[in-house]
């Protein structure tokens, strides 16, 4: 049968298949650096995210409902004046990090076989660079 | 500074972060399988792929084209009558597998945790599943 111009395979189902899942949940440019930035911290407040990542508010809102609703990360609601919301990773969002480390270390050698220039504070953070604490703790622009 | 409504951390510049390159080499719908399936065949021609995925032919030239300009795979061409071409991994492109295996392995258990349905040839190619060696090597429409 064919659909669109495209043949059907009648045994494998690609919807159904984990790779495709992989990609729809997590693979946006943002996904990766949410997630092991939330690690990192242990708990993520928004704007923490805004001032970390070029990504603007109405972006990192959407991106964030996708996480929690795909039950990777939690949103946290603390009842203080004024209100304090912060990320956590769930368990699910915990079992990713073998994954998120093979990834950045994967592209981490390759950019060094190609001779790409590597972002330093990154590298800081996955123990690729000795460790600046006072820069990783507040890498904020002023 | 701010460029389009984006705050911009002066400390972090996304564009050289291995993440983003990553996501840029071979997060799209089909650079999993095309490698993967590559990896499995030992060397695959292009009408293989058409059969395999429901890709369209364009579609897939391009994502071939890509593989080869990234380095991940080679065209090798033998002049013969018909000539055939086939498609290999390089070892940056074999040098992905462990990462291909725990994307799978990693979809695979959420999946099942969240009692998805999961395509049944893909988990033999992967070893979750017994293999049906005639099925594997021919698994096309009629």
């Amino acid at each position: 049968m064919e659909k669109g111009g495209i043949k059907e395979n009648i045994y494998y189902n690609f919807e159904n298949d984990p790779y495709n899942y992989v990609i729809n949940t997590f693979c946006n440019r943002w996904k990766f650096c949410i997630i092991r930035g939330i690690a990192f911290d242990g708990a993520t407040r928004f704007n923490r995210f805004t001032k970390q990542l070029p990504i603007s508010e109405k972006v990192l809102t959407t991106t964030l409902r996708e996480l929690v609703s795909d039950g990777l990360i939690q949103r946290n609601v603390y009842p203080e004046v004024p209100v304090r919301v912060e990320y956590t990773l769930t368990e699910a969002g915990e079992s990713l990090m073998p994954l998120l480390d093979l990834m950045y270390q994967w592209g981490w050698k390759r950019m060094k076989e190609l001779d790409l220039e590597i972002d330093p504070l990154g590298e800081m953070w996955h123990g690729y660079r000795e460790k600046d604490e006072a820069l990783m703790r507040n890498p904020f622009k002023k």
